[in-house]
């Protein structure tokens, strides 16, 4: 089983600190419906802000039984598995309640900042072992916690421009779930 | 040499008829900063709508000799490759100029509607033998002279869940540069 998490505290700005970003409404649509692709079970949208679950909250309302629901019906397919929660915490545990065991918890960094890493090969052949949360940070990435935090990390993804290192989370989250389950 | 084009004219709406999109402002930050991470030489946005085309040089404006270019200069290594064309045509005009000569145009969709498709492993192992503009479509996609005009059709994504065909433009073009051209 799979999860995702996008995290929104504790991420970095960009001169390191610290922060807790904003929800953007395209990445929950977007990873919603690539997370469906991927037979993710939950997307788990991290803010420790109320008013931001809120957002969260609405959006998916739209989409799962709201005005969305019949003019696009493929959308609440996506959506319908989108949950707010305050913290990393409780999506792990959420996501272990789902999965029946407390899941692995794979962070995601553009720059692992001198961590040890997963190579997507290694990752990929162990995937279905055990019940897997995928965490990934907004903003400039995740805060060291949520790094060290994490029982793994992978690896940053490696494109052709060996100095250009600056994807958008919605195709990171792409890109990672094509590597680790699309078909080969 | 590898090109992309983001074709808003001529694709479909949700019934199948043809219609011209509107430009959407995070598909054309998105794909460029996916395209600058595995090499493409440019973005092509094409729209037959002049007031259209010039939204996209206010947005590539902005981040290449505006304001953002100190904020976020990796952003202006991603835009500096955008350019508004009119239509698919003048893409690959264009596309030629810069490669040299006449590109192979490979058309993406979700759904082939019957026509036979290049699976991605072979499309892989020619990708480098010659310039390659990818097409890809927003809306509900290509239009059947889009499609039927190229020189070949990328087999759809085919993810976990048989019954869910629902990925972000964005999304898609993140998953099949990788699947093209990332690392193994």
């Amino acid at each position: 089983m799979i999860g995702l998490a996008l995290v929104h505290y504790p991420v970095r700005d960009g001169k390191g600190a610290t922060i807790s970003s904003a929800i953007t409404n395209i990445d929950v649509h977007d990873i919603a419906r690539t997370g469906r692709t991927y037979g993710s079970a939950r997307l788990f949208v991290v803010s420790p802000i109320d008013a931001q679950r809120e957002l969260v909250q609405r959006i998916r309302g739209h989409w799962v039984e709201g005005a969305g629901k019949d003019r696009i019906p493929a959308r609440k397919k996506a959506l319908e598995r989108v949950a707010p929660v305050a913290s990393l915490e409780d999506a792990i545990a959420a996501f272990g309640e789902l999965a029946g065991r407390r899941p692995r918890v794979w962070a995601t960094a553009a720059n692992p900042r001198g961590r040890e890493t997963i190579a997507f090969a290694d990752a990929r052949s162990t995937f279905a072992d055990e019940p897997t949360l995928l965490v990934f940070g907004t903003a400039h990435g995740l805060a060291d916690p949520a790094l060290d935090g994490a029982d793994g990390l992978l690896a940053p993804i490696d494109g052709l421009d060996d100095e250009f290192n600056h994807l958008s989370v919605r195709s990171a989250v792409a890109i990672i779930l094509d590597r680790l389950l699309g078909a080969r």
